[in-house]
């Protein structure tokens, strides 16, 4: 059997499975694989560590991506890991794969992109590793982060929670879609170009944890691969069931219009678009409101979009529509 | 400019320079890029971290590259770099690419190896990411270590310093060669499998560290790119001119017997071979015989290969020959 043949999702099961078996009995692993990030406590300090990559042409072309843009963005993915864990960014290391081709103005680009975003959320830039990738340019990037309170798990929601999400999730989708379907940046105005900003440099939400620190955030998730799936990653790991609200999904102006110029449906970008790099929460639900509140008056919108409903052995996602039907909701991006 | 016009010295040389201006004044950055890798203080404990990038056709072929050994040597290469600052090993993040169409067995071998290499060094492997690689297998591996004590840099060496080298410079390149020329393994009896093992799985010298940190050790460098060029990078880091003695490298039976079977010079694969992942170490020159003796007697070969002469502003490496005779010494990996 093929790695494509088994899928994703096993394959990821079982590589979890073989390192609980070598690793897991080991005091000092706080969490394994499986969640956003691997926690590690070393003499009661606790880190955080994830790594991330994204290869040319199959996570980004380089006639769409600007190298500023993907510094950025590899930066931002291993540090949106690092906030929904819970965790206070510490430090980045980038791997970058050159074909050797590219202008020395590309790599400059490329590091003033990280740069910015690592200054932006008190991250060092430790540097890293540049080796020559014949194929395309590809980037490794490894964040570490700290602790100073329990880790937030996919696995914590509890029956009676509230679910909030962070931003506007689907615009990063509209804007890969008008980027990758050809469309020039300039075409479409402001619109557009909120989508593709969400898209190329997405906001790591690792300057809320603070904040969300305040409340009691009982599960966190980034949406990396869309909100249906990362919901059903975290009701998997929580054993519930959850209904989102499909009438509460903020889909923002921006990405309607987005939506409509290319001919697809903004509910299902919102959905299974991917890339957001937003984080979905559980919280209690008495709480739901003044946290939105909070996070709204600190410059992130933040929307109430379902609850925990129910235990459920396998976990289970369900989308509520305006007419009370309600339906498991599917799709979201796979890498095999 | 292209980035193979400036070439890869350069390149990190400005990479250096940058992100220097960017974090070199923040007090958490005790060792940042240009080392083998940084370091950093997080309220008393001090972290090691590095990343390494590994692709297919660039860096390995599927045809002579077991899956477990791939495995293997990913984490090996981060880990020597730790061992090159003088830490002790703690955890180890993967990120591997996969096109879809390896057999499920190949990832099992892949993290077999891994894990192997892992329990044998006492480090965490705590998971990573699994992505889509169309154009062939990559990995990249972070590690992050600890030390208890200062780093050992490469600008450290001294006048008056002896340099240690640890194993047999070359093997892994007669191993490489042996391989990449489409030999069999079976081949060439157990002298070709020597080299093939250094080759495809390295030992990172982690597990020394504690007997190491008993002598003084001024300056370390890993052995990457070549015997000769790293040598060329401790100097320049430590303003020196060091010489080594050919007569003096140990030029082992089984690097002897493969490069003559190959038609190559085993002296020029022990100077430009690369992938040794050994350490050259700069120590003074009293400590040298006992240093050797005691590593020896644990079980790794070490040998005295050459001294550090004289200041140099730019740095130098000069071989003396048999005669008497110094020439500088060059050549080694050079990614662009």
């Amino acid at each position: 059997m093929t790695v494509r043949e088994l899928g994703e999702y096993p394959l990821v099961a079982r590589l979890c499975q073989r390192l609980q078996q070598a690793f897991g009995i080991d005091k000092r692993v706080l969490v394994g694989l499986g969640d956003d990030a691997a926690v590690v406590d070393i003499g009661g300090t606790r880190l955080v560590v994830t790594i991330d990559t994204q290869l040319e042409n199959a996570h980004f072309r380089r006639r769409w991506m600007p190298p500023y843009d993907l510094g950025w963005k590899s930066v931002a993915i291993s540090l949106s890991d690092i906030a929904a864990m819970g965790g206070k960014s510490l430090a980045v290391v980038l791997g970058l794969g050159l074909t050797g081709d590219e202008p020395v103005g590309f790599v400059d680009d490329f590091y003033n992109g990280a740069i910015a975003l690592c200054q932006a959320t008190n991250t060092l830039l430790l540097g890293g590793d540049t080796v020559k990738s014949p194929l395309g340019v590809m980037v490794s990037s490894a964040a570490i982060g700290l602790l100073d309170s329990e880790p937030w798990q996919r696995s914590g929601a509890q029956v009676g929670d509230a679910l909030v999400v962070t931003g506007f999730p689907g615009e990063a989708a509209a804007g890969f879609w008008w980027l990758e379907l050809g469309h020039q940046e300039a075409e479409g105005a402001s619109f557009a170009a909120q989508c593709i900003t969400r898209f190329r440099r997405p906001t790591p939400r690792v300057n809320l944890v603070p904040l969300l620190r305040a409340f009691n955030v009982r599960a966190a998730i980034d949406i990396s691969d869309g909100l249906a799936i990362d919901a059903w990653r975290l009701a998997v790991a929580s054993q519930v069931q959850v209904q989102i609200e499909l009438a509460r999904l903020p889909l923002s102006e921006s990405l309607q219009a987005v939506a409509r110029a290319l001919h697809k449906d903004p509910l299902t970008l919102a959905l299974t678009g991917g890339e957001d790099y937003e984080l979905l929460l559980a919280v209690p639900a008495e709480e739901a409101e003044r946290l939105c509140q909070a996070l709204t008056e600190q410059g992130t919108p933040a929307h109430r979009i379902g609850e925990v409903t129910a235990s459920h052995p396998n976990g289970e996602v369900l989308g509520r529509y305006p007419d009370g039907t309600l339906k498991p909701l599917e799709g979201g991006f796979q890498h095999f």
